[in-house]
């Protein structure tokens, strides 16, 4: 019963890796809205198997077809949008051999123990083709998040094992991003990037790394305290996609070694925004409740599992062995992953947008200060 | 709409800081379990203030009064615990400057930006003081998890600024942490850090750090992909915290400079758990479900916003101005924040396990080599 | 986990009725309400025991504590409103006897059913002082409703037993259904339901019937089919009462008997609401949504089930006895029970409206006939 | 967002009559179970229209696909089990004429306010097609409570118009509802309503009436109060069915009419089920809780809204006019309704079931009485 996501704005998804498909039901979509369909189906493009030297070899469209909530004009009725993405390139006998061995790292043995049996033929849920149907919501709760205001959301590798980017978070563009297979906007790290990867694969060796995220344009004011903060819901988002395994809002890590002088973003009149920070260590977020300053978050992704080498490990009935996978498999998740961090940032963001206005009001009640015409700009 | 967290085990809060009082409604406790009471209101005292010279003076007894959900002998009727701590120690005059002005890295702005008003009279949910609700609860939870299992949590200050704490996971005890004032198990470190939060605390400034955690004996299969994974779940709960900044699970950050070959966590038979791990980079949870070995993740604080010097800030009506904060306040919030991440941590792992027991009933069924008696044991 | 109820304005209650309380939070009022307590106060009253010679002559003053959401002028915060009404008049001795014996009707047995054990000294969440908890989340809801629109929620006692009372939903108020002991605004038929209670009171028996309820100035367009219906939601909310054994909207159960073209609401062109219909056998909804008309519903209340007369049933053991209830009842629910129909009534209208708003905005897209200033008015 | 129902057996829905299709994600099934697919389209069948002379003559195979859930032998993988029946016979022409006049008593008119745009060809999702998704979801949960215990759901036709049949809820039986097309178990009264549907059909009129719901096997423990008592789960989940008006559990409105003494159920010692009432005015429900007894329900269906004769309405402009609607359309809903009444059943109680064991374990604690080997027994 976990794939449900959102409280206005509900993501439900479904789909196996090897089986009829991927999907997803999309509930609560303001009504009236004229979808931009190609730029959803580019957005499952970025995602898409097989698109650079850099990815897995798999072969699929991944076209996605609407199955219901839009009018013969295209406009959204308001009601479930539901989407199918049909698996094609289906390759189960890859898997034989881990259909009674656990390959290390990967969810082979969980599934088993949570659910007593496990769709070994590709992964199952557990498979990175789940991420198929949140690419395709989250390109949806882009063009909600654009109906309801300049916002911009974008992603990028901002390091991969050792090798980290320099990047400048108030002005990186999705053009700069795409620009580099590797989906670092940085040129030169991006070379460095692909050589790093490049050399891990010829290993049959696997590398990790940290995609950074930041939306502009959120207007000061999203957020649900207590437990439903924005950087909360942002972290569950994150740490609920595969190989996720750290989460930062703002500084992160490295804040932690500052002190509190340092670390404070003293507030400053701004003649866009009506109230700025100076500094924006806080990464745009304040007790849970966005202060209109550009929202900065950071995921770090482990090294893939599948690695081609021989690994320990233990069968069904608990005796160790080893195994080898085969398959098609990327040597680093970080360049496909960026569309999907995207996404699953669109998808918080515009939730909580809904939710917003649903308790305030449109527009909300504003403090004296923030009633600048240009509030919620992009800055 | 942000006030309750968990799926069948469900805690809902209230309560501000300079009010009536803090309080919550634990809901789906399992009937029939023998309440501990003083145990709870231990866990209160963790986190109460004023409890040693490194946190602040503010005095509060904290002291919780059960308000349903309990039959005359104290056993859980099965419905809705409600818990109430009584505010006694107001002072809502330290906090007049601020009525008209914004604290840097505060969340008075952003509360205002969100609701268009603001409990300014000390900080309103967004105090500390609402962790009280969230430590009563998860004591609760804790007695749940126990009675399902030989589970332990054990939380501790990992890291103050730059001074990192060395830490055995497997073996850590409640008794070492709280042998020490800052809750840091490694005397040397411990040592090191109270003079470092001495020093700020001189300066008027403050200083952040991690708190880590571990849950030990927690079973495999715990966890409902693709959403509510257990790390995600994890995640949300800690990241809701006041001043939380990131969250890792197992090799965290780290981890992502490694290579798969390095990562990966090769299975092995052990007699105790039936099948085990040799490392535990994925901190117990692969695919989003516990695999059996010891959950680890880590919580990253940053340094207290108040300060006791001038800061540059604006007023309500945008002009420029300063603000120096009065008040009692903590100058490092690590060491109260320690059993606030145990409890958030027992929250989510006793609404998982209740939401797994649901699905697949108890026992559970069970892949063929986890059917070791030990399996779900201390490990 | 069912102590909560709505989906953006959400009500969690707790509390038996032989404890140190009953209560609730409400979360996700909107903010900067200037709450009228004594509105609140008042609701509470009308639904107190003891009130007039027809109750249960248990003696509670029912006053309500505000324990958090308010801020020192009384409005709404916009974070979680918690409230707390303390038991005073608990006498658990009069429960002695059912302690091991299962009064018919009841809830004693299933209770001890679904949780092994039960509040034998009171009723636990079975007592309708649970209700207290509505009412007071129901009071804040109609003043959420006021400040959105003139809306106007009456319930009335509209038949007893056999006693009928004729009554016109059009123009009921307030003022005509509290004249009366009875909460029936036909001063016939409330003479005529006050002897037959009489009657049955004096035989140690007890009466059912049925309560009316109509919202009116309600706008076209509120309801999330298709499970999160407005008639749907109103159902749940009135069969989780105490003692409700049936529900109907609009022509409800006697519709049924009509075909279609006698059944049919003919759309009319309106003065006031731009678009209304002829007759109104939809009860003000349509598909599930809101049509501008008033919403009308009905609740059927069993008799009370505690008679004062020896009665079959059989022990914890399992062994034939009887039982003879004492203590303190009312030989009819019907007139405590119209401002908790308003209660739960209110709760529903206020969270759907919020609904709306989050995802639609405000004001809302309207259909061209339906532009009309008025829309929404109190008709 | 009001498309998903169930805490943890959750069904999410799409999909409108003139479209791709319509389908369903239902989550938190248990794993392990052989899915009896030939069994769902059976159900499937039962709800088709252009089954009988008495419905619809829209042709429609509707095939279910499994998207999702299943592994390669057909058994429940415990993940989103997801599924997907293609429209075939969409005639949008037949729509035209209320593109811009609203259909009385149809959602034409509340759909437009709601979300300011409609689904005019073919009624979105306010087409009794919505409810294939239901079916194909119940009977899901229906072989999950058969997996659970010995149940039964079993719905009829009680009522057409002032026929009423007569049926004994202890002992009828699928096969006696399916012997005629109108689904009534009565032979008698099932010839009468035939008779009654094809008269109001030659006039172009439509008629309503009652089904009723039996579900025979359910232990006692099913519901958690206060807001989620099991008959306020099925009260909602039968009042969000196109057409429902009314609902009863028990004794309903005609037990409104009784006395205490008359209507409560004397608990008597059973061989089988340990405890039981003499009588069920309860309809197998107390305090929101099963009891052991069967669960009786009763959903009041109004005539179908399409009535093939002229009617005052008016069109988008708000102006007078008329529609005369035409297409293919029952004249009586109820022999349909059956299915889909059970669907619904099945969902709360398997929902409720799964809920029941996360809380208090499987089995659960039982009262001393209940311990009968039989508990839960058909009865």
């Amino acid at each position: 019963m976990g794939d449900t996501f959102g409280r206005l704005l509900r993501l439900t998804t479904f789909g196996e890796s090897h089986g009829g498909g991927v999907g997803g039901v999309l509930d609560g979509v303001p009504p009236g809205l004229a979808l931009d369909a190609p730029a959803i189906q580019a957005e499952l493009d970025r995602r898409r198997p097989g698109q650079s030297a850099l990815t897995t070899q798999r072969k699929e469209s991944d076209t996605v077809e609407f199955l219901s909530g839009l009018d013969p004009e295209g406009r959204t009725l308001g009601t479930a949008l539901a989407f199918l993405v049909r698996n094609t390139d289906a390759d189960p006998r890859a898997y034989a051999p881990f259909k009674d061995r656990y390959r290390p790292s990967h969810a082979d043995f969980t599934y088993e123990a949570r659910y007593g049996l496990r769709a070994w033929a590709g992964g199952g849920r557990a498979s990175a083709r789940e991420t198929i149907s949140r690419v395709a919501g989250g390109a949806v709760a882009r063009q909600v998040l654009t109906a309801l205001g300049p916002v911009e959301v974008v992603a990028w590798v901002d390091r991969v094992g050792d090798v980290q980017a320099t990047v400048d978070p108030d002005t990186v563009t999705h053009d700069a991003v795409d620009a580099h297979l590797t989906r670092c906007p940085d040129p030169t790290a991006a070379r460095a990037m692909e050589a790093r990867i490049r050399e891990v694969r010829a290993q049959g060796d696997t590398i990790g790394g940290v995609v950074r995220c930041v939306a502009r344009g959120i207007p000061a004011g999203l957020g649900d305290p207590v437990f439903d903060k924005l950087d909360a819901d942002l972290a569950k988002a994150m740490m609920s996609l595969p190989a996720a395994k750290g989460f930062e809002v703002g500084s992160g890590y490295a804040g932690t070694r500052l002190t509190g002088l340092a670390h404070n973003d003293p507030f400053v009149p701004d003649p866009t925004l009506g109230i700025a920070t100076r500094s924006n260590h806080s990464g745009g977020i304040q007790g849970g409740i966005s202060n209109g300053m550009a929202i900065a978050l950071s995921v770090a992704f482990k090294p893939v599992a599948t690695v081609f080498r021989d690994q320990d490990t233990v069968d069904r009935s608990g005796q160790a062995t080893t195994v080898k996978p085969r398959g098609r498999h990327d040597p680093c998740v970080l360049p496909r992953a960026v569309p999907i961090v995207e996404a699953m940032t669109c998808l918080v963001l515009a939730d909580h947008w809904l939710r917003w206005r649903g308790q305030v009001g449109d527009p909300p009640p504003v403090p004296p200060a923030a009633t600048s015409p240009a509030r919620g700009g992009a800055r």
